[in-house]
């Protein structure tokens, strides 16, 4: 299941960066499970991990390549298999990966970044990968992403992606980026697995602060049910081969690029909700009004992650008591008689209290949308955050208890 | 749904307190939905309230009326309608109730407490209430601890209660309580309705103090869906009708009675958490080896709630990777590579990693139990903190979809 009916629109190549995707039988299915990503020589890379103390063996390896301050070469993408809580013999899996393809490419491992997602608890079965690498190799094509953005599925219903082009200084510049979740979704300065390239050329440190904006207001500020994965990586690569540089020199430069790039991790981190495990709704929770934007923020998980409010938006009923349950035990000290709360355009509590003008059927017609805006207004000064999630349905509860049979 | 089949056992009645339960018609089932608790003069009473912000109109009186410390005398509870988010008609229909009662029985409206569960956001309909307590007065008896523990239901599929009888200093003590749930269940400071009596007598302060103690390890350490109620209340009352003076001065005597009433607590918390919505599992989630016991809970908390690991737990799957995950999602500062974790007497994880004797079977055989123990080893200290939860199954989606229809 999923929200409204997906299709991924033209992706712009990214010049510099190639992409194979195919199926090594990691994944009993059949289904392609192995991606490759091949960066031209002098790529910019930036990255964001799980915060999630127990990351997997990928990401242990993956942090140390890029402390390394190299320049990286190639990123290496299996799904079906998350090879966390593997301990050393995960680890080895893993570098057994990245030592292959270093000495097929002759490049060093530490410019090889590797990433996995699946099963949590089961070794990488390393051979299936590496028998793999040859096709990998010749698969190479700049015209890969929608079979890439296939290949890092796990139990999504559609393969997640979005591009971009802007024209800055007379030259084309293309931002194209692509991502899987579906369930363990709440990204802790990463998602689960995000990927965005561009051919603009970025300095490091510019490209990594980039990167922490678009992700604070993007894919981190989704839930679908609360819990941080594993083995949540976001890469954001910047190539070069446009010619067309974005150092901060040109304000307005940097503007048209950084919009694009927020658009760009912003429909991302909307297909990852939209396509939430078992989601029928799409919830935009926007909290106004407050103090403090972490304050706000706190509030607005609290509403999305309430299973009594999720379960009410699966149910389109109107249960708004729900909704000031979750304001009220958000952990923020507030003035409750100042707060208003809306569903969509209609007002449901007013000074804390239900509004004068409320009708059951008004709040059950916004309820009955597909798409639906809960707007908290705290009245208590400009800072404001908006987090995006899903309902809670008999789809969540089936596609968890059933995930390894 | 509920684990096990539960029977309540004997319930010894408590001298100097007599009850009454009858149907009102709050309820369209015509379930009984008003309860009448009568104290005997001199009865002293301790209570702990909800944390939630928008606590409900009859909480924030009765919190008024016990910062008035004069002698309680009556408790008056209705189910099937929580009076929250009710604003000033809220308040009015809840101290009408308290009106009457007042002059019907010529005490202080300040010797009164109210409290409501139910539906949030729809306003008390008091003239019910009123009507029928003439009849509540007439039907007054020590013996109704099981028509009153039913009149206070709401999703509940079973009514919960229990009795201790301890004989201190030659006298035969009492201790009888009871609780209703069983969603919107995470208990801060008190559950969403609980009442327990003695007729021992116990001065104000120290009968806090107990109360506090009590919920602390019992009522305070449960969790069904993470979302605490607008409404919870918890009130012991101590009517000193059997002359068993427990004041600490005897040590022996407070030990006796103490524990005594630290198991009828313990008792209703878990017949709480097995009556929890759609509940097919009673799971412990013990975390020991911590350097505090507050860290300790976190975690124990961030297992029991995570939707993944409840709905493994629902699933009868050993999938282990789930709470490796939550306890690195804790936000508690750990050395992984310390942790050790069991499911049942199957240790899961050896320093952090897959203990090389377990077996998916071994697993699994734990899993299929209706009763299981999460075992979180952190070996970094002597802390500990113990939770209580349920699984996460297709009828707490159900139950909490189909509330209000």
């Amino acid at each position: 299941m999923a929200v409204g009916n997906f299709k991924i629109a033209e992706l712009f190549p990214v010049r510099g960066v190639q992409l194979a995707a195919l199926a090594s039988g990691i994944k009993n299915s059949g289904d392609k499970d192995v991606v490759l990503i091949e960066l031209e020589q002098g790529t910019h890379v930036a990255a964001a991990f799980t915060q999630n103390l127990f990351c997997a063996a990928p990401v242990q390896i993956s942090k140390k390549h890029l402390q390394a301050q190299k320049l990286i070469r190639y990123l290496l993408i299996n799904s079906g298999n998350a090879n966390a809580g593997t301990g050393v013999e995960g680890e080895h899996a893993a570098q057994q990966c990245v030592a292959q393809i270093a000495q097929d490419k002759n490049c060093d491992p530490e410019q090889i970044l590797v990433f996995s997602t699946g099963v949590i608890g089961q070794v990488l079965p390393q051979e299936k990968v590496v028998a793999t690498l040859p096709n990998l190799y010749s698969s190479l094509s700049v015209e890969n992403w929608q079979a890439a953005a296939e290949g890092i599925m796990t139990t999504d219903t559609y393969a997640k992606a979005v591009s971009k082009q802007v024209t800055i200084d007379g030259k084309t510049v293309s931002i194209t980026g692509m991502a899987k979740g579906v369930g363990m979704v709440k990204p802790n300065m990463a998602t689960v697995l995000a990927y965005v390239a561009t051919d603009a050329q970025v300095p490091p440190i510019l490209l990594q602060q980039m990167l922490s904006e678009c992700l604070e207001a993007s894919i981190n500020s989704v839930t679908v049910d609360g819990d941080t994965s594993t083995n949540d990586s976001c890469v954001l690569m910047a190539t070069g081969q446009s010619n067309c540089l974005i150092d901060g020199s040109s304000e307005s430069d940097f503007q048209v690029f950084q919009q694009a790039l927020q658009s760009v991790f912003l429909e991302l981190a909307h297909q990852l909700v939209k396509d939430g495990e078992g989601a029928t709704k799409f919830v935009e929770v926007r909290v106004s009004g407050g103090d403090k934007q972490a304050s706000c923020k706190q509030i607005a998980y609290k509403i999305a992650e309430s299973p009594l409010v999720k379960t009410a938006l699966f149910a389109s009923d109107a249960n708004w008591g729900r909704i000031l349950a979750a304001v009220g035990n958000a952990g923020v000290n507030l003035d409750v008689s100042k707060i208003d709360i809306y569903l969509g355009d209609v007002q449901i509590v007013a000074q804390g209290g239900v509004a004068p003008t409320y009708t059951e059927e008004a709040g059950s017609a916004v309820m009955q949308q597909e798409e639906i805006l809960i707007h908290v207004n705290l009245n208590a000064g400009n800072a404001m955050s908006t987090v995006w999630t899903t309902d809670l349905s008999y789809d969540y509860v089936k596609i968890n208890a059933e995930y390894r049979t």
